[in-house]
């Protein structure tokens, strides 16, 4: 994708969050080709961000492609990263994406669930903005620490 | 596989099991193209004894044969269902199987993680005996249970 075609300005101030700076060292880390060698940070999380323009454009036939299910585990990934160093306990995610796009992830803390997401039409997976990815990733790590509060025993087990 | 090959006879006691009896309805549920038609119960769930003679003729390089996945999987289905039915609360089984036969079994009831259980090489997935397999499954249920009992707000949840 050309500079030109980008969505998150370079200066967008959500660049420096948690969630997007822990999921942008995720996609470095399994970019084993070094593709990214060289783009801003705004470049490589640009593609999470999925307007209507953007949304419209890909088709929902067939299994989304391979960089949709590794980004998909990236924001997992970084999102047990933060929990587990809000909560202190070890977060496991589990992302099990089927055929044709649809899937459930996890995250677990000990014998609890503290993330459980329907995924479908993961073809289409994003955010409308960073902010946007922001917040909702904000929300999602409150109800799993209040999970974790809640049901202690189960989740140090 | 002719039936002069198959190491559980016709009239083994434990198929007549539970685990036994379920996991034959899942392999039925899923043989679309009617292959198991006409088949002995001993001869369907055959596969799934592995004797060590048995276990050496399976190479563990590359991935498991998609049969040995829809065993494994057939058999969690049958775990979930035989916990359902004696919890009395609705058991979600989640297998994942990444490249070369590695992967994590789970089996969930509300929020609690009542089955957990890392696979490996599951190319040779099976077990030693249907005896052994009825022995085996039994532990994991009084285990599971237990787990409900200990959790059961987060089971409940």
């Amino acid at each position: 994708m050309s500079a030109a075609n980008l969505v998150v300005a370079e200066d967008d101030s959500y660049l420096k969050s948690d969630i997007v700076q822990d999921m942008i060292k995720q996609l470095r880390a399994i970019d084993t080709f070094g593709s990214y060698d060289g783009w801003s940070e705004a470049r490589i999380i640009d593609p999470v961000v999925l307007t209507k323009e953007r949304k419209q454009q890909i088709p929902v036939i067939g299994d989304p492609d391979e960089m949709t299910l590794a980004r998909v585990k990236a924001y997992y990934n970084s999102l047990s990263s933060l929990i587990e160093k809000k909560s202190g306990l070890m977060a496991v995610p589990m992302v099990n994406i089927t055929h044709e796009g649809f899937g459930r992830a996890l995250i677990m803390v000990g014998k609890l669930i503290i993330v459980d997401k329907i995924l479908r039409d993961v073809h289409r997976w994003g955010f409308p903005s960073l902010e946007k990815m922001c917040e909702q990733t904000d929300a999602t790590i409150t109800k799993a620490l209040d999970l974790i509060e809640k049901y202690k025993s189960a989740a140090t087990d």
